[in-house]
């Protein structure tokens, strides 16, 4: 992700832009044939890095000292028609899309990772029972399978948004000083069309160079795809503390440990990704507020992306690292699982419980009953169905049933069920989905 | 808007939800056919909507206290199926998804009044030069048609998104207490099934619970929608201004005006729409933080959204209805567009001009001496064509053909060219969009 | 809070600010000695607020129609005098000041109960022994005491930085349309000092139309103490969460159930307070993007300063009043707390075992054994004490000495020496900090 | 800046908070008089920080690789006694209050260059006629040097706000792994009071390791720091539009081109101040969330922060730098600004007409005769004076007293008087502020 944002990638993009456009002009007459190729000779390394650099502090944008630079590269009749038409933003957002793609490229093989190596957490451990918890609470049986194909299917969700958001956002931008693309005329629309064919990336009907939803579309699924790893990383940061232990990150040595606590084992990857988290959302509300684009071209707001998106995506980056090495080698305890799911001593049954003797006694008598015994169940070291058993107010053969309620076999097949439903349910390729 | 996000309306949208899933168990032969029909009969003022108040307040949550309420106005018989098999979230996450539809809908009107009317202004001024700007500096000619086709493309790049935005997040919600319908056993995702389909909604593959992708999503498209507005917004205050004016807001009696100030006009619309603007990115940023919803149901993340959602709903109604105002009713003084324009006596073409000469004296001379020429513009009264017709370096015959430089309208049809462009590139119908 | 910023509070708010200016003015001989009581005879009921809120739609500020329903309740020969010199920013950044001295006052109770209940729980458990957590991993012993401490010394964080605030935010606003309060002439810096004085507040030496910091400053003040708030429910939260089991919120019936299970204590102060903590964040950000107020007066900054800071100081009240609930009645299980420090076996004493056999054997060897030890531990059922004195390769003697290293005693000496430091080390009067 | 956050700087911090250490337990005999001194001999050169950078990768945190090296370039006997009681986070965080301290001084120069600029430009133009604008249109006379000295008092609002926010923000922070620095005992204070001292930092009453306000303290100073110099900028970039051309921006041979229009001067530093304050708040939000820092260390909470404080102290200083350039050079064209005072024909002293003839034919007369006044204004390219000398309603008598109501004069001097007050209202010393 470093090097897709790299000023060298972006003089890089930049070289690629102005090739393009000289590649369209020339379909249309407008420029010599020669200059593409001659443009496609130029590296970055040929040119003044640095230099560039101290001409973004002068000017306030790279362009001008990367124009200079690259026509004085050119042959004396080519380098005239270098840049014909086009204005500063025009090959910066053309970059700066040309680099979002190889920035969506390059989390291509994380993201398959992690998606897969969730797939296979899910298929594994499809009925290995564990405590659903809401509000940190012990809730009611679920299966670790299932909350792994929860993980998963929520970083489909984002992955699943990502074809339609590459068709509206990749798009090229070709507009000239004030969008109209006046110096080229009626062959505007063309010259645009073959830019953007030439570089692989859509073509807008008209200028996106004050039309900046694609912008925040973009910061939107970095930051929707962080949020889903958040999640993830949430409920493994929490199954691994030493109170649950039921999940550990996969082991390295020297990872995890703490200065001064060598027994420690911090999840490592769950925080980096948690802090990534805390990181996103402002840079997204960047994004918004640098809508409210004046005129033709603003003086600030289009400026601030600049800061935030290459940041959105170094975050992901790091984020989606961690998470592809969680997936692929997270520690599952089943043991811990299980004895967990008996610390309540049957509470997490009491739903159960209550439907199972209502058909007898009514819901209200029902719902007295196992209030009375979770009572005691909480004060004392009885469990509930015990508690219920010797529940006299109820009548004997009522009891007697009361066994089925406490099974676990129902919860653990509707958990598979939904974890199957929920694996089968895609809509896209996951491996195939951020890069194509 | 008020409307669809009132206390009755969320009572009645769960009412709604309570009665398509009776539906939808009867169909299942979970529940009696009459339990649905009994529920429909319900309405919110049947319920003590403070009595709900004060049950959230003690329980968190408020369908404790309305299901209880519920109960007791149906027939015994039917009460103990209300509510079967679900949780809290289910409908509360269900009745917030159909209140985003109604909001949606609510939201219609105003969008095609803006997108009509700015299809309008560009219409009638697709021809009415303008000058452009960019960093706050007259930069080259448009149109102020131009202009209007960029403010309504910047809207529908939102409102296309909508179709598939609505797709993607109305969604019933029905996963029960840990997202396995576990009570339902195998009937579970035919309850869910029908469940949806009695809503209108669609069914997720398996529970969002905390899944919420799809909430980040539905509050970027109303940032995104604000975010357009605002550029609008913030042209037309700055076109207002009193040393531009070349626009002025819809006049009403008594509007825009400064209890200090009799003779000011201020741009109302306009600084509503700005300064919801400047309310809603921190509202999504809200929501991306919400994602990390712990478990089956995190403590808080989740609640979270309760404030910031149906916050952009009222920023993004209140912006849109100023914005209808806006375009129905903008006043263009193209007189003053055409005095703006000679503002800086010719230097607008001085990109033109250089054009020109370049062709007879080669690049450089002719950038130096429009260099020359416009910094006697600058420091005199004289107009850049005749400081270069005056221009003594150049020869005569280059000088004579200088005027064509100057002519606006190669910068008109470019920019009615693109106008044109941008009013035809629609993908979709505009007033459909959002309630469809 | 809701009192504090209702339609009502803001125009009694107005109301007062009017009268202080009359009464200034009389000071100066520039308005009659009469106007002053007759505006303090005006109530919020006498006038029409309904009508005020269609004026502000109108003029997209309230203060023309309330200026006009306010004269025509004075006397002809003082109606023309009301409001003179000023202009609406000055009414309405006045009235908001007035509220938030309101809000300020609202807040004392519930934060001196907050962090009375905190101080008394720290006094209570200062040597109740309690594992300290880092990364969701025991750590090293603390007391459960030492984690109070820190909570209630995180929240005078913030409220000892609150006369501070005071001091530079609650300043009166008097600076007419442009700032200058021309109409007044040489009067003007005499009538602003009493307009303040009159008021109570502090006098800007030159208006603050434009300068924003206070703003601000209020808002980063409510955020922090959200913040401080939102680290004690974090922690409640989880030591409330079934695994760990050391804190119970206070019981009421009713409360924290849940529709679906009626065994769960869902643990509701904690959950609403980190909502309004994922809430806040995005306000403060919405009043720093406010700060670019353009000139004397902005089209949209200013007025999104109407939507955030009042829903920063609900959001503040209540979170305060969860917490306060929170610190007033939490149940402490100090059993719990001792069976889980027991849950390692030792291992949170391998630091100090490292330092004893370090004395002995030299560091590299006191590491090696250690961490010898604690793989046994964590692989079988061993404790980490016997796992070291039954190592052959330590010396029989150090062994002996080993014991020591296991007692809790001295964790809990430091912890409640630092309790105790922090109990102390008050630089303010916590219950007569917010509204002093 | 950069020097202040580079991975060197860190590291030197670091070894300049172990040094401390060392310092503070040599004073309680608990370590080696020599290891201090050893550790001083230590730079940053010596460690391998590539090392450091993968060690990071690897644990999470960087201390554990720069523990071990900085051991192994000590003697062995001293070696041990590095780092001793001390945690992780001990470490990095007094290493970020020291380079914060450092940030904070770097800061300085520019800050005293754009107050002594901005006084300088409000003293040369105290008198200096010019617009007063709200909502973007014109409103009354004010000065420039107003301007320039509520830009100033704008500014110095913030740096005043510094040394109060120093006091209670350096601290030093010692806590060990859980805040109670257990290993150290009684001596626990004592060191930590040497500590504190030697660093030249304040000492926190018990660790901040959760308690964050401080960390968002800095953050929103800085920020605030931002959003005045935004306001600045703000208006800068308005008053060098083309149509209103009151001041520009230094020119610097290059600077504000453009790649296409050779005729631009884009106003470059206001340019980057506005991107700065559209990316600031957004990391101020993440500040703020990261404050719920479970127990005694969290998971991704505090990693957060290094994400966004170090790039507030980076978008400060750059603002900051453009800030300055701009304070002192701007060119401000007085003549101009007589110009647009001219624009509105009169209507600027609508209100002063208002009150002149209010005194002879009360106000209702004397309003309704301004608006009809106003209206010709507006109609037409009669000035307001002359329409009202004009208007056979009004008596004679009257109409020649209007002339008064004209004169700026008044309005010069109430600018003039309010902006020696707010130059003369200073609390601190603005150059010696943020780097005392």
């Amino acid at each position: 992700m470093r090097a897709a944002f790299s000023d060298s990638a972006k003089v890089a993009a930049m070289l690629q832009a102005e090739a393009a456009l000289a590649r369209a002009q020339a379909e249309c007459g407008i420029t010599p044939e020669a200059l593409a190729p001659a443009i496609d000779r130029i590296t970055p390394e040929d040119l003044d890095l640095p230099g560039i650099g101290e001409g973004t502090a002068l000017a306030g944008v790279p362009v001008i000292a990367f124009v200079k630079m690259a026509r004085a590269l050119l042959p004396g009749d080519l380098a005239a028609h270098f840049h014909k038409g086009a204005t500063t933003q025009d090959i910066l957002d053309t970059a700066q899309v040309l680099q979002m793609a190889l920035g969506l490229a390059a989390l291509r093989s994380d993201l398959a990772t992690t998606v897969g190596g969730l797939e296979r957490l899910a298929r594994e451990h499809l009925r290995t029972p564990c405590i659903g918890r809401t509000y940190g609470q012990h809730a009611a049986p679920v299966t670790f399978g299932f909350k792994a194909a929860i993980w998963r299917r929520g970083i489909l969700d984002v992955t699943e948004r990502l074809p339609a958001v590459r068709a509206r956002v990749l798009l090229a931008s070709l507009g000239g000083p004030v969008g109209t693309l006046a110096s080229l005329g009626q062959d505007g629309p063309r010259v645009a069309a073959g830019y953007a064919r030439h570089l692989g990336l859509g073509a807008a009907p008209v200028t996106w160079h004050t039309r900046r939803a694609g912008v925040v579309e973009m910061g939107c699924w970095l930051a929707m795809l962080i949020g889903a790893l958040a999640k993830f990383a949430t409920d493994v940061a929490h199954l691994a503390s030493t109170e649950v232990g039921e999940v550990a990150e996969p082991f390295t040595p020297g990872r995890g440990g703490s200065s001064a606590m060598p027994h420690k084992r911090n999840p490592v990857s769950a925080t980096v990704i948690l802090a990534t988290h805390g990181a996103a959302p402002g840079h997204l509300a960047a994004l918004v507020s640098a809508m409210a684009a004046a005129h033709e071209r603003p003086a600030g707001a289009w400026h601030a992306e600049w800061h935030a998106l290459p940041q959105l995506f170094g975050l992901a980056s790091g984020a989606l690292r961690e998470a592809a090495r969680l997936a692929d080698g997270l520690l599952v305890d089943a043991g811990r699982m299980a004895e967990n799911l008996a610390m309540t001593r049957g509470l997490i049954f009491a739903d159960a419980a209550v439907a199972c003797l209502s058909a007898h006694v009514g819901r209200e008598a029902a719902e007295a009953a196992v209030a009375r015994a979770a009572e005691a169940v909480r004060a004392g070291r009885i469990d509930l169905l015990h508690a219920l058993k010797g529940d006299r107010a109820l009548p004997e053969s009522v009891r007697a049933e009361l066994d089925g309620a406490f099974e676990i076999g129902p919860a653990v097949d509707a958990a598979a069920l939904w974890a199957e439903l929920g694996l089968r349910g895609d809509h896209g390729e996951p491996d195939a989905a951020p890069g194509a």
